[in-house]
């Protein structure tokens, strides 16, 4: 929960609170478990909430409107900004039972495999905490950060991409392993590969090092 | 991993294994573990495979090609249906090493919350878990190829891609412009800009070649 943003936590009658065992597995996360509401029913954690959504393993005898993880945390996220949502989940052996499922508006599927189907309760509340983050960062349109705004050098140009393939075509023919009269798409090849990797301007400046210094090492016929 | 539908786990160097704490908490899941592959390195535990990523809680001195959950499990299926790909997870307290992480091609991070960033492993699995099953379900829903399976070559595995790095790093001291004495970080440079395209068979055999041929005509200190 916390490491997905989420701080507000609400017990229904624990077992054991406050507990030596959660004390110890919430690490850096000690101000949620300390900040948790304890309640007796379902029905007080849940009376200020104008959405509710509870985890569900199964389909139940009576179908309720269905939810995915994105579609819950997306309506989560937009409802939370006027009013209190809850996502409920059940005990780690059995769930929430069907007079628990009924208090929900809606019901929340993780799309499990068929043959093992049934998540731990850590699971569950990681994946539905996860796609709340998500839905959250997308509003505040900071997700989906773009490759290249976590690079430290500046892309290479056209024209410095342009020169670097020359010095290569020069090179190669230098070492005797280009034939610029019987090409066999060699310089194609090259254009496919280097355009591949959209290289910046330092890792250019070394190929175009190593260039220059192969060029210094070669023997010339001349020699 | 099962619940998500994955079933090939490859444990590098585990402290205790078999283990009976793992046993119990596998629960239903157990023929994962029993399947379990041990291996001794990284290196090892990757060597068959053409796409690696691996996971990052933060940015490093040389930053990496970055990618979200998502877009990571998008790669994981789309690679996955012709060629073997890794997802790598640290040590549950310090992760992944710099040298374990310029092993993968790509680094994938959990966009958590910046007060309290770091997950613990089973959350990290989790949610990466999730996102590769429900790209593989929304693979199994549409017909929309993919760039990659267009291509005309085998991607080159990776060891294969490391007899070329080996080869480079020689032909590079060779020719005097790498001293391993001084590394400067040229490896690394090297390994994050060919690994940012997964090489295909072919262009890995042409750079062999060119690698090959600067060493037939470099001159030799005893001419």
């Amino acid at each position: 929960m916390r490491n997905m943003g989420l701080q507000r936590l609400t017990l229904v009658e624990p077992l054991e609170f406050p507990s030596g065992v959660a004390v110890g597995r919430a690490a850096s996360a000690l101000d949620v478990l300390e900040g948790a509401e304890v309640v007796s029913d379902l029905k007080q954690a849940i009376a200020g909430c104008s959405l509710v959504i509870g985890t569900s393993a199964r389909s139940r005898s009576i179908p309720w409107p269905m939810l995915t993880p994105e579609q819950s945390a997306e309506k989560v996220v937009t409802e939370s900004q006027q009013a209190e949502v809850a996502l409920v989940f059940g005990r780690e052996d059995a769930g929430l039972n069907n007079e628990e499922l009924q208090q929900c508006h809606f019901h929340v599927q993780i799309p499990a495999d068929d043959d093992y189907s049934s998540l731990n309760l850590a699971a569950a509340v990681m994946v539905l905490s996860y796609e709340i983050r998500k839905a959250a960062l997308k509003l505040a349109d900071q997700s989906d950060r773009k490759e290249d705004e976590y690079w430290d050098q500046a892309k290479a140009t056209g024209d410095q991409v342009e020169h670097f393939y020359d010095h290569l075509e020069r090179v190669m023919v230098a070492i005797n392993f280009h034939d610029p009269g019987n090409p066999r798409q060699l310089m194609q090849r090259m254009r496919r590969l280097f355009g591949r990797i959209r290289i910046d301007v330092m890792e250019l400046n070394i190929l175009r090092g190593i260039l220059t210094n192969i060029e210094l090492n070669i023997r010339k016929d001349t020699d």
